[in-house]
Order: structure tokens, then sequence, then C-alpha cells
């Protein structure tokens, strides 16, 4: 599927066949290749947490005002991002470049992130937002579908997770076979309304 | 080109051939399926300027320590988004769903925004970086490359597109025609150090 067919065709599902389960090997396919995503810095400081457990399932929907697309979806990805992987062990991000390009972003690193917590914030959502288009299209080319997630109470699901409390939910993500398809797009702004030339 | 090749193929790419121009009906198709990506109940809160004046193409180079793709790339896109886009006629976003949709969906908006600040900047990083890969992948479908930025002065590059108080920008794309490779990739992590079952 081309990406302009996986972008018109991609909608958020709600209503999945909880029959359905995907392979080990669909999944490996899935996230090696959302994991080809950009991070800045390439600092990959996403974390995928795949939620199996049934009992932990249901924690969540209860968590999520009761959405059934959290139980009947054949794969739940909580997504988190770790605000200090920029500081843990940096060099193996860049082992494999040359030393002067070693030379001069491990101190970039370091200087764009220290002590700039908004900035270590907005990376996790701007990275794992990133890999989260790249598993909503890479559903649709393997013949399912996906919904965002982030109506959903973050505290509750990071004690079921049990995220280190250096790292934050970024949002969740569904993916599976399609019971129920969407309604019609319901109110998409026009194009001039969202895309200025040199300034507002 | 598929999803898989397009997320293979795609790098952060710094040369660009400075002489080739993007015509406005490759903008249009790449920007009109850039808006089909989803945001939070379809708020649609992005912003993307187009940065075509010489003059601010120097500027924001200036701002970007110097960084050559800023002006040699082919399209230069300052990615924002409106932090109160929730509360701006939300009926609009909705406008063409059944009335018992729209009653549960408008009080579900303010009620998830209101007083959440955290919350209303999160989003704008999770939307906008959402259509940032749309932009990436569609690059690729398209026969160009991409590279997303955020070593910049947010403070400098929102002076220079005349950012609105109530907008933020969450990051910079730019478009154009590869000149020079990207080097190999430099650190991958593998999956099972950012991919895990159930819980940290």
């Amino acid at each position: 599927m081309n990406i302009k067919e996986a972008i018109v065709n991609r909608r958020s599902i709600k209503h999945f066949d909880p029959e359905h389960q995907m392979t080990e090997a669909e999944i490996h396919e899935l996230m090696s290749h959302v994991i080809l995503s950009p991070t800045a810095f390439n600092i990959q400081h996403w974390r995928f947490v795949r939620v199996i457990d049934p009992a932990k399932r249901q924690q969540i929907q209860a968590a999520s005002f009761g959405q059934t697309q959290v139980t009947e979806a054949s794969l739940l990805l909580v997504l988190c991002a770790d605000l200090n992987a920029w500081e843990k062990q940096p060099k193996r991000y860049w082992r494999e470049a040359p030393q002067d390009v070693q030379d001069f972003l491990l101190p970039a690193i370091a200087d764009y992130y220290t002590n700039h917590h908004q900035a270590q914030r907005d990376e996790c959502f701007r990275s794992s937002s990133i890999a989260a288009m790249s598993i909503m299209l890479m559903a649709q080319e393997m013949g399912y579908d996906s919904c965002p997630m982030d109506g959903f109470d973050f505290d509750k699901v990071a004690k079921i997770i049990n995220l280190p409390h250096d790292h934050i939910i970024t949002m969740m993500m569904v993916v599976g076979k399609k019971k129920v398809d969407a309604r019609p797009r319901a109110g998409q702004l026009p194009l001039n309304e969202v895309f200025f030339d040199d300034s507002f």
C-alpha cells in the first residue's frame, strides 16, 4: 500500500475483532520498522509496552473510561519515553559514527537537555508521536487498523505498567482487525485555515 | 512506494539541491494528505507556516546555528499548534457528526483541556509530530527527502513568523531534493531495549 492510500484509509477505529490474534512475527515486523523513525540526536528515548496480560488490559480499560478497544484490539501499546535517555550512555546512540561526529554531537546532546526540563518532556512527545504515525501507517499496510488514545488516566496506567520515575507515558495505541467502520470524517478544516505563507 | 520502503529509506538529510523548486501542486498534494492525520478530539490544532521569503529563511538559518538545510531545502515548514484551538468554536470539528455524538464530544473536549495547561501543550506536540511523520513519508513517496529539526532558537523563530501568543512552535521540517546521502545509521538500539511486555 502506498503512503497516500494509507493516509487516506487510516481512520481511528473503535471496534475490533476480539478473536483475532496478531502473530509474534507480525508484531516484530511492525515494531522493527517503527523504531527506524527519527529521534532528535538519535537518542531513541521511546519505550513501548505491549500489554498482553488480560487482567492488566481490564485495569487499563477501567482507567480509560471503559473504552472497549483497549481489550478488544489485538495489540495494546503504551507509548512511553525516558526523560533522561539523553544522559544514559549517549555514546551508544552514535557508536558507529566517525570520531569527529561523536566529538561534536555528544556535548551538543548534553547542552540541549541539561536542566531544560520542558525540552526533555517536549522531546518525549515529539519522538513517540512520530513513532505513533509509523505504527498507524504500518498497521494499514499490514491489513490492520489502529486508534491512538489519550483519553485515559495517565497516573493509573503508569502504576499498572510499573513506569519508572524518570519516564512518562505519551499516549496509547491499539492495533487490530476492524469490526466496525469509522464514521465519515466529521469536520475537516480546509487547508487554508491551517497552512500559511511566511507568517501568521 | 509502500510504507515499509518509505520507513527504511527515510533518513534525516542535511544537504539539498538549492536550485530545485517544488511546484504549488506538489505542496498542495503533500499538505492535503498531511492534514488527514489524526488529532485528539479532531481539534486539528496544528498550524503550518511555509517560509518562502529569502530574508526570513536567512534569519531562521541564523537562529538555527547556521544549518544550511534551512535555506537550501525546497520547502521549509515551521510546525506550530494553537494551544487554545479546543475552545475556539469546537463545534466546527464535529459539524457533520450526528447530534448525539456532538452532544457527547463537545463537553468532553472542554473537560479534557480546561485549566489543564500541560495537557494542552502535550497535545500540541502529539498532533504536530504525528503530522511530521506524514510529511516525511509523503516526501519519500513524492521523490523527496526531509529533515525534522528542533535545533534552533524557538523564541527567535516565533518572532520571525509572528507567532500568536497562544500558539507554540513544535519543530521545523525541511523537504527537498537530496544532494548528499545520510551517513549510515550510527547506533540503533536493538528492539528488546525499547520494547517490553506488560511492564517495565
